[in-house]
């Protein structure tokens, strides 16, 4: 037995995966642990998943609704969806599995803001949670978690869940303990007060999770890695996003609209994000800060290098090198690193306050500057809105960030108009590709589309965004605040939907 | 001369309106007070639109950038929209002169957030700022400025501005003093802190604008009433609306997720708003407070029969026999009426932290939840989002009302995709036409569609919306989350534009 569990109490719920799977029934919502593949249960939801497929084998139904942090992976995720078992999704999911069965229409997808899924549990829009399957570090006395790797809804799922099932994972490094700040000042309105945080590494919490140890029904010992994903060196394309936007801050820097350390930064994650944040680290700049939801590689290698002063997030989201050179030197980022609720880490009073420097992907831009980050040709889920929104409307600068074209160049990231709309035109500020950088702010909508064309759209599909514009704007007379033609504005989407290219 | 004007120092700047808009040049930003038609200058902007027809008579450019708290007037965005002196316009215009020459291509329009206008402006995404043309209701030694019948961006303009104008309407009652309460604690980030506020009626800031007498370069007095929009009772549609939200509200509070007294009200401007304070005036809810952005007649009314304790807003909005009764009673709502900076009535972090009932107006939704505010057929701008993306973002309850058709049932306000998104699927979470109500909250895409096309699209519309969605959920598997035909998402606004009817 672990000596992770030191309350004697709890010692004596610590169970098999399996038995604490029975405790999990049809019908139930199920609050899960979890955040870009960090941090979620290991080994209840393939029990989960076995107790599923035996009971559709009986001919019984047996499906739950999932709710998580964010992202979770193919051993959480991945197999409750290949047992058919989820019948409600929310609040963000990449797994491929689910995001299949999502797109076949079995899995109801909730795409909410992150910072909005905790309140809204709360709020009662959501419904009763049942249970919530949550994986710690370590069980201290008097029912104080040590928490994992991320920390996403944690602290809303086991308030507010009726049963608590506990993960104990043994691959999580002890020394985790203190990288915590545990936020227990939310209240519903009209009782809510100020959240009094006003630095980004300023601790307003504590370092444990609290429970109510009577609604612990088990506890599962693991000892299993986090999903982590494979880290890419930054392509060319990468490459040339990330050294326009420091050229940018550089920019902004000199004109005085921003310090030489810049804003704390958000940064979305991916491989063009982790270029962004090789080029900082290649860049003069130093001494800067994060206040983020993940922590991939690129941001290990700033905070070694002394780029980053320190860094607050929710969840680590590193590959399996940055996870081992995270644990092999846990103690030299101690005080460094921060975790947080998703609901503080992204809460817009925060984001706005601290006057975040917000960069985001996307799926396509449009000229007029709204961006979708979500949909594939206006109908298919890709992954969901995740934090994008609540950086980006409250930041105090953003940018969405894409190479100009996809699928070979089949598609073009910058469209007539997109065919879904996460980021509305009053919201986004630049947009990059690797062709170069258009900025947004202050210009009206056909301002913008000269840039955005001019700037970022591949050269091949410059000349017919150009006609779609020159068309539209003196098609209608009285319709150029905005000009679109209605029949023609999707049919980029529906040429690519019937020959395979834009 | 008016006594209005107490300091002495700046009695020796009065003018005449021809002599303080001769203090206006081509090509300055200008920015003037105003807010729903309450509290613009009423004398500088005629004065100006005279000196721009001259100029321009001689051959001469004569235009500005031109600035406000939200809309105006004739004698204001009007007049100047005539003498085409205007090049660009921000954060929001409801004048049909200066909507035509925006429409037109003549005026660039920034259709901002509210909540964002005055701290872009001191990002410096808009500029430099030339001239500040503020209306107060009196000036008083130290230059310290009564403000008037709105607040709006006057704070950051008087800041900001190089050189300013003054407006001293005697019309305004002078029992103005002690309504305002104008908080000076904003600051750029690195420097934010918390702004203090927990309770609507909370004062966190100061009764007076503050200016630096130096920057006065003139004084104008005048005495004209505030444009006061006529005030129609609610039709049967509108009183059929705000049936439907009175019920739901009755509803959420009997299923405990709001107290009795409800949560602070926020209510946008217009007929349907209007009807639904009726609404809530004949209910048994009493005791109620607002946190909002203008204060139409309605709320008036509920201040006088006890439905609200009080209201804080940034503006009137009154007809004139509404302003007239504020004038005649002004004592009675002393300290239950309070103004307050556009960037403060409509702040993310207060209206989130407070746990606004958000109600706005729509131009049309979607079946799966998304909202168009400003753009008819997607091509030209009617009047802006206003705050509408504000309160909605971060309310605990939104609303979006609609008559569920448009142009005498040529358009349906439900239309399978909006021709242009200003507040997202992830945003929206009641639907109201006087059909029905649909909750929208906790629904993925599909769900919503059902929920949508069944309570509020017009019954003739029905059929059309249910053989869109249903060939778009069966045509492409595999894209089933939010089902769309590219190829005619947008069909519906062609057709009108084609045919006159959806």
């Amino acid at each position: 037995m672990s000596d992770r569990i030191t309350c004697p109490v709890l010692r004596a719920r610590i169970t098999s995966a399996q038995a604490a799977a029975a405790l999990i029934n049809d019908g139930d919502n199920v609050g899960i642990s979890g955040f870009t593949g960090a941090g979620y249960p290991k080994a209840v939801p393939a029990a989960l998943h076995d107790a599923m497929v035996d009971a559709h084998g009986r001919g019984e139904q047996f499906r739950i609704g999932l709710w998580s942090g964010a992202s979770t992976a193919p051993d959480a995720d991945g197999v409750l969806a290949e047992a058919h078992g989820v019948s409600t999704r929310l609040p963000y999911n990449s797994d491929p599995t689910m995001r299949s069965l999502i797109n076949l229409g079995e899995v109801d997808y909730v795409d909410a803001h992150l910072s909005h899924s905790a309140q809204h549990m709360w709020f009662g829009f959501y419904g009763n949670l049942d249970v919530a399957v949550v994986e710690v570090t370590a069980v201290l006395p008097g029912g104080l978690l040590v928490p994992s790797s991320s920390v996403g809804n944690n602290k809303t799922w086991l308030d507010q869940a009726d049963r608590i099932i506990l993960e104990v994972n043994s691959w999580q490094p002890r020394g985790l303990e203190g990288f915590h700040d545990i936020y227990y000042g939310t209240a519903l309105p009209p009782h809510r007060r100020p959240i009094e945080l006003t630095d980004p590494m300023q601790r307003i919490g504590e370092p444990y999770l609290r429970i109510d140890p009577e609604k612990v029904v088990a506890i599962v010992e693991t000892d299993r890695p986090d999903r982590n994903a494979p880290f890419s060196p930054p392509d060319e394309n990468s490459a040339a996003i990330a050294e326009h936007v420091v050229d940018f801050l550089r920019h902004e820097v000199a004109a005085g609209r921003m310090p030489p350390e810049l804003l704390p930064l958000q940064s979305g994650v991916g491989n063009v994000a982790n270029a962004v944040l090789a080029g900082l680290g290649d860049s003069e700049f130093t001494d800067l800060v994060a206040f983020t939801e993940v922590i991939q590689d690129g941001m290990l290698d700033l905070l070694d290098n002394g780029t980053l002063r320190a860094a607050s997030s929710t969840s680590f989201g590193l590959s399996d090198v940055g996870a081992r050179r995270f644990i092999d030197n846990i103690d030299t980022y101690k005080g460094r690193i921060l975790l947080r609720s998703e609901e503080i880490s992204n809460h817009p009073e925060l984001v706005r306050r601290l006057g975040i420097i917000a960069m985001n992907g996307l799926l396509e831009a449009d000229i007029y500057g709204n961006v979708n980050s979500t949909h594939v040709m206006g109908s298919a889920i890709m992954n969901g809105i995740g934090g994008s929104g609540d950086f980006a409307r409250n930041a105090f600068l953003n940018f969405f960030l894409t190479p100009s074209t996809a699928k070979d160049g089949a598609i073009s990231a910058i469209v007539p108009m997109v065919s879904h709309v996460d980021h509305t035109e009053h919201d986004v500020h630049v947009i990059v590709t690797e062709h170069g950088i258009a900025d947004l702010r202050g210009l009206s909508p056909r301002a913008r589309a000269e840039r955005i064309i001019e700037r970022c759209a591949h050269p091949t599909f410059r000349p017919a965004l150009l006609d779609y514009t020159q068309r539209a704007w003196t098609e209608r007379p009285r319709a150029r605040h905005t000009p679109h033609l209605m029949g023609e504005a999707l049919s980029w989407h529906q040429r690519y939907l019937e020959t395979g290219s834009m």
